[in-house]
């Protein structure tokens, strides 16, 4: 019913993740509202993402060098890898500022409906990895749900198999800052108290 | 922390309507994981929004003709005017298919807390369109919340004050089908027994 060009931004829009019919108008008129000079810098960033950023074929990272800066930099620990399921993490995870080795991105996780989900997974790549550079530690640190906790299994049963005297560690299970005992559920609980530390 | 050419298009994501650091990285990071397929044909239909769709310069509604396709209809009542927020409101209207007459966008309403608003909003080509071309009635088809009641009373006052035999209406408040009349606000509920209908 809209104008083609319209229709046609309408349904490029709706392939984003989570975004439906009503949101991808409403992002269609704000930038009809907003006028060209908006629509001409976001075609330009688009543009440039395409052109300048690749993947690092070392951690599968996305950056525009290829290795990327964390993998090239000789101060980190290159035989400690925290194994994460999206750039986003590792993002996160490096801004704790407390983690000197190194990443590896699955990019998927495992998903049991979906039988192509473990081709897609750079799981081989991290085989390969840790087999060629001798790694001493991988850390796993996917979210404790269903597709992170069937990927953790997988890759500790696979990399325990190929590197016996590997050490494949998972993030602490436990408490979060602020929280009240009376809401943790009963697994958490149970690894706080099995894991406690000493103050 | 990311590479230049992602942060500048998280930067540009975030104007949108309800569109945070948060959200825009997963656009990013779909961009990057789709291809440049997906991409390049985004790419495409933002060229073509630019540079197809105008404004109306009948309504106001986006079109890649002016008049729009609405406005130059003959056997649509010309001096019938529906006065919408938005151009969705107009479509979801339009898709009802019972009304016969034409349209007027207003883009944006009246916000007590922003003064220029006021300038912003298609009202003064509404008050010119009424003169000119001797409309008969006036729907004012806006939200019932506080921006559209504020900008209905506006109107309204406006439109009376300088066509004093002019019919301006408003859309019905009742009942919504499906509704429970336990659950309807007072409101609604003294307008659906005040305005009740003969079947």
């Amino acid at each position: 019913m809209y104008s083609p060009s319209i229709n046609n931004l309408i349904a490029a829009l709706k392939k984003l993740p989570s975004v439906g019919e009503k949101t991808a108008e409403r992002f269609v008129f704000h930038w009809l509202k907003s006028g060209k000079k908006e629509v001409a810098e976001l075609m330009l960033s688009l543009k440039e993402l395409i052109e300048k950023v690749k993947s690092c074929e070392v951690c599968w990272d996305f950056s525009e060098t290829s290795p990327c800066a964390i993998c090239s930099d000789t101060r980190r620990d290159q035989t400690t890898i925290c194994v994460v399921a999206e750039p986003q993490d590792l993002m996160v995870i490096e801004q704790t500022g407390i983690f000197k080795g190194v990443y590896h991105v699955l990019r998927e996780l495992v998903d049991i409906g979906d039988e192509e989900s473990l081709q897609r997974m750079k799981a081989k790549e991290l085989f390969e990895k840790v087999k060629k550079i001798e790694a001493r530690e991988i850390i796993l640190a996917l979210n404790p749900d269903l597709p992170g906790e069937t990927t953790m299994l997988y890759l500790e049963r696979k990399l325990k198999e190929e590197n016996p005297r590997l050490k494949v560690t998972r993030l602490a299970r436990g408490l979060p800052l602020g929280a009240d005992l009376r809401y943790a559920d009963e697994i958490t609980l149970q690894s706080a108290i099995k894991y406690r530390t000493v103050k």
